[in-house]
């Protein structure tokens, strides 16, 4: 049984529900948040905020069946479920159900542990889906096999998520070498671990590369955990941490159509502390231009955090076959290539992006 | 004529140009910034930082013609040119040809003062564009007028600045009276002022309105300047202005395909504290979740930075006609519309985003 307790002191309506929780509601929360002042097809607020006094006061409140019946000063009279109230308690954030959980990893997650799953289940099932989501946001990485030799193959899986993010190398990009590139991806040398696109405002979130050939000699395929290393570095070296996380520089992308430039943190923590994302990348990391009395502990700090991405203690390496499709967080897993020689045979990844936002909001979908 | 001097005990080369200026380049910098190092075609940094020791030392450095040349203890040698590295002294910001200016402005900016371009100049002229995103910088809004009848016309002239972006109400918007809306917006009720899509990660950067019909009583179109607004509130009010730059709130969008949450701060400032983002949007503002103990100040300041947002200090008013594209900063300026009487006539805005990183980047681009 749910007890409510009118505080006029305090000028909020405390509940103690059946399961022992308690919440406190200001008077004002709880006409702000009134269910008649939301619209009734769009859910949007559309009570003025500006028409509530600041002092408006509660003169009764009642617990009645499931809700919790309030009187105003003004006469109003207000109602609200006591299952929303119990799940909006000031203070506490509403559950999310696009937050399924992070798995840190390391070289003992072996390529054979990393998540797979069927394209023609991603495709036909949202239970399926559902599970290659919250998979690949467990450990930012996953694989999905048993694509068809067609260039929209991956996309279309992508697209069971959401709408692709366009950015200046096009809705999709093809991974091969090419003539005049404007990428170290489109040429055949080795690429470092790094994330892509750390010059934009915000770097793209989910990497889509469906393998459409991989018949010349090298062209491996390179992971690594960047919460893993952040992590280890938290505990290891805190003053490199503190100055990865603190520091921002400049990130730089310029060819003929574009000069896109942007400031990171190669770490960055939500408002509490947690990690949030990883950007590091060396290609177009431009130059740095932090103050020169801070460059040696600063260039100590980055170049130990670019040794630990790259130390085998860190690294999944496989190689992807034609069919298959590797996909993973961009702002938080290190991905690299090793060379390879274009006069052996053919190389092609056919790649795409889906931003967090998309892909959290598909979590929530499905979980309905 | 500039001097250089080799500072061994300090590990840098100090440089004073020949106007005067001076700068302090640490040999690591120095070694890291080796203009070899970068790909003569993506001008991506190939060369790797774990290759050159932390204590790497130069042991001359000369001035030779334009360029500083250096000698190093493992007998590499290096050139970069002055002008370069006047442009990078570390501890100073490379000059961003996309920050041109902000001017904030009040009611005092009269509707005929807002800056109006003619369509057929800015999808002829690279200058008239340049001129246009300029002005659009300046005062985060402006006018485009001669526009034919044409639902692309509005879209053409977007595209001059780069792609558009994709949110989950499509690459383009119809603002119209609509049955069963999933947007108020899509309604024919006044909206008060806001910023669009702040349950976005990423709210759209700028965005663009097309007036195609605007023939019924009502619907006039309101703006106040969000910069304005913060400015004021930091003088008057600085308890509400830290509030709002420091507490983060919870907005959400969920219809029966998406459920996009994300939590912003009202205003949020860059990192030199300077206003960077306004983030307002009454409708799409989710269940206040904070602390309840700071719910009446934090109510407070919220609900005066809505009340001055509306006061016709800050208020610019007009109503589009056909023809017209309004466009404004999204991320600064609030918009909103009077009610509008579908009864007495047709109203239809098309609508777009562009987002910051594109436009910066075609400034940066038309300065070349």
């Amino acid at each position: 049984m749910t007890h409510a307790t009118l505080c006029a002191d305090k000028a909020v309506v405390q509940l103690t529900f059946s399961d022992g929780a308690t919440g406190t509601y200001p008077f004002l929360w709880l006409r702000d948040n009134d269910p008649a002042g939301f619209h009734p097809d769009t859910k949007e607020r559309v009570a003025d905020l500006t028409a509530i006094p600041l002092d408006i006061r509660v003169t009764e409140a009642l617990i009645e069946d499931t809700d919790l019946s309030l009187t105003w000063e003004d006469e109003t009279a207000t109602r609200y479920s006591l299952d929303w109230l119990a799940a909006h308690r000031p203070g506490h954030r509403l559950a999310d159900p696009a937050k399924t959980g992070v798995t840190t990893w390391r070289a003992d997650m072996v390529a054979d542990a990393v998540p797979r799953l069927h394209a023609a289940d991603v495709l036909a099932s949202d239970a399926a889906l559902r599970d290659w989501l919250m998979a690949t946001q467990r450990s930012g990485l996953s694989v999905i096999d048993g694509l068809p030799d067609d260039r929209e193959a991956g996309i279309d899986v992508a697209k069971r998520i959401g709408f692709l993010r366009e950015t200046n190398f096009g809705v999709t990009f093809e991974v091969k070498s090419k003539p005049n590139p404007n990428n170290l991806a489109y040429t055949p040398i080795a690429l470092p671990l790094h994330t892509d696109l750390t010059n934009q405002e915000l770097p793209p979130g989910f990497q889509f590369l469906h393998c459409l050939a991989n018949e010349a000699t090298g062209g491996g395929s390179l992971f690594s955990d960047g919460f893993a290393v952040a992590e280890d570095l938290r505990t290891q070296d805190p003053e490199a941490f503190e100055l990865l996380s603190t520091i921002s520089v400049p990130f730089r992308f310029h060819d003929g159509e574009y000069d896109i430039r942007s400031r990171k943190k190669v770490i960055t923590l939500d408002e509490d502390g947690a990690l949030k994302e990883i950007c590091f990348n060396a290609h177009i990391a431009s130059i740095l231009d932090i103050d020169p009395d801070l460059m040696p502990q600063y260039y100590r700090a980055y170049r130990t955090f670019m040794q630990m991405s790259r130390d085998p203690a860190y690294l999944v390496t496989f190689k992807l076959k034609a069919g298959e499709m590797v996909i993973f967080d961009n702002r938080r897993v290190l991905h690299g290539r090793e060379a390879f020689d274009p006069n052996t045979g053919y190389r092609h990844l056919r790649g795409c992006y889906v931003d967090r936002g998309e892909f959290e909001s598909r979590l929530r979908v499905l979980a309905r």
